[in-house]
């Protein structure tokens, strides 16, 4: 535990959880976690993740774990199937330590990390001596997630049995396809500005600032956003939607000073088409 | 001083208010306390207490106190009478301290703890120089929580006067009734996913799980529920409301994948009856 | 680095931003820091200042530095010009130091306070070391501000070259002007109970609570409010509006129990007056 004492490896635990911050609810699971390791840096990543939304929870933390100091313990819970037999499970995957739910959430975690080692968490020795059906965030995942940022690999293995990550849970992420010139991808994201996240990394479509012209549209309502921007402030305001490349490293759409989702009457989920052509 | 270079004994001060987080009121109170107590690990239950709504905060504080560390301070403000002649107060109950305005925040830790201390905090030399008459929270309770986390039982009778907890405002309560197999209970809280919980502790009905069969009454709209499930991911997914376990300790009332309160058309408060019956 | 080990001296990081809390930016950003300033204490002042909003976010800054511990580094991001040419500052002003877009959001604080250092953060060893063009939160102000808080005057002038503060963007701070016995003024915010606060500081109406009649008109509707209370739960709860003073140091209005800024039908921005007279 000489960890403690040293500035330099102080345990920093990140939560996401869709509990929302009217509850008292993460509250609770800091309160475990402080009396398990006190001198954790517990950081909320958000806990307004949709209800439920397994896609969006993943999508999120994909966006951002990278940021995280090495060694960082991240627990997670959007967890519809709490209290059921869907597993529990620890991963240490990259620099990484995941904790959650076997339902998807770390299904990009898993396509751009290499996964060390992959635990069930069956050693109720970790978890608080009593565990409800509907709040293993509190009852499980907290406790392990703090345990487990105070000795990382010096306990991985005590967690619960190793499991095979071949068969853990996975949703079909990023979900773009490239077919010549046309990317086919989806809204994987809306942020609190109103902007539209795709599902396109910007290393499938490397020359869009270099194309002559591109285009988005929007297979539901056939809406099309032509225009192509570097950067928000860039060029006249005029209220009209645009192309641009979010920083999470995925193409975006976006109005300036303005909400793209409310102007274009798009939602999570939406499938679109990004077409490049030179003139 | 020793506790702040011995991790184990690092201060956490729990934060609860109605104050929401769109202000920097909360965010003034943490300056105020990181200014006394620079390593206290400051932890928010939550800052989202329907405004001014003391019965809801109350219920919140007592669904989470239990799991936070020994010797936790808890300053919490749900305060309408901010400015007037209302006391303001700290008790050591159980194994932590409570700080706050005497308007009953408090009630369900006095009937639930052991009080072994009060005091009514008149001694000034522990708030900010200059008292507003509308922040309490920065001018009062987050300076005496501050300097009550470092010592504790050191400072706690400095703190003021001491009064007897027989004197201090409490809400009735709980306020579920059992009378044969019927019990009279109301809606104390609706969390983050729509769900019910109700003023009932399962204390209160033993045989909720065993009992063939069981049903919650609103009194208000006469609408009835009649399943039970042990979890929400159990049984087929038939969007009908079922009575739960919640992991508060209360019954709840849950619609899988859904919000109860929503499709119930029921708001906090609402008074009910759960009945149970031999087949 | 003596400082990370002395409990007195914990760096203090404190954060404003535009982002809201559901997206996972703000979690980024102390991902970020704590990479860097492991011991940090990381405090939220708001995450949810109106989009693009500087005005506001310059409002809830002033309210609330003061109370923070001298040597607070707050990073602050309200910034709808990223990406574009407006410059990325630091600031030395009175005890505390400030990070942030060169937009006017320090306005309050360079009015208030004795500027002992400005400069332009050009100097890119202190970003991440990649910079996306929307994302200054991340890739710059964080990290800046968290090498900043470890070692403040010690390295503040290496983070770019001095800037004569004269030349700073400013916003026209206050707006509150008298003119005998009335002063024109409007609201700079409205908080989390609905109370308006306006942009007159007590400082400008010393005889608020002795002259025998006051009253504020707003110039939009007409609506005037003439009740004057010095704290919220004064007097019947009649429903009506009163004049106060905030915590903030400024005038306000606000309704008991009720909520001022739904009942007058008064937005961020509205123009006023409020008048004295002696009977």
């Amino acid at each position: 535990m000489t960890q403690q004492n040293n500035p330099d490896s102080r345990p920093v635990i990140a939560l996401m959880t869709d509990f929302g911050i009217g509850d008292g609810d993460v509250g609770v699971m800091k309160g475990v976690i402080a009396g398990i390791t006190p001198y954790a840096h517990i950081i909320d990543i958000t806990h307004n993740v949709g209800p439920q939304n397994v896609p969006s929870g993943a999508w999120i933390l994909a966006a951002g774990y990278q940021y995280f100091p090495k060694n960082t313990v991240f627990v997670c819970v959007v967890d519809p199937g709490v209290g059921s037999t869907r597993g529990a499970i620890a991963l240490h995957a990259g620099d990484w330590y995941f904790v959650g739910p076997d339902n998807g959430l770390f299904s990009y975690i898993m396509s751009e990390q290499t996964i060390h080692a992959a635990v069930h968490l069956t050693n109720s020795s970790y978890y608080l001596p009593t565990v409800s059906s509907t709040f293993h965030g509190r009852d499980i995942f907290a406790p392990v997630g703090a345990h487990l940022s105070r000795e990382l690999t010096g306990i991985f293995s005590e967690l619960g049995p190793s499991v095979d990550p071949a068969t853990l849970k996975r949703l079909e992420v990023g979900g773009a396809v490239r077919d010549g010139t046309t990317i086919n991808a989806h809204i994987v994201h809306i942020d609190n500005f109103g902007n539209l996240i795709t599902s396109m990394p910007f290393t499938l479509v490397p020359e869009l600032y270099t194309v002559s012209q591109v285009r988005i549209v929007f297979k539901e309502n056939g809406i099309t956003v032509e225009k192509l921007r570097q950067f928000f402030a860039e060029g006249p305001d005029d209220g009209q939607a645009f192309i641009y490349g979010d920083s999470s490293g995925y193409v975006g759409i976006a109005v300036r000073n303005g909400n793209a989702a409310k102007t274009l009457k798009v939602g999570f989920g939406a499938p679109l088409a990004l077409i490049l052509s030179e003139a």
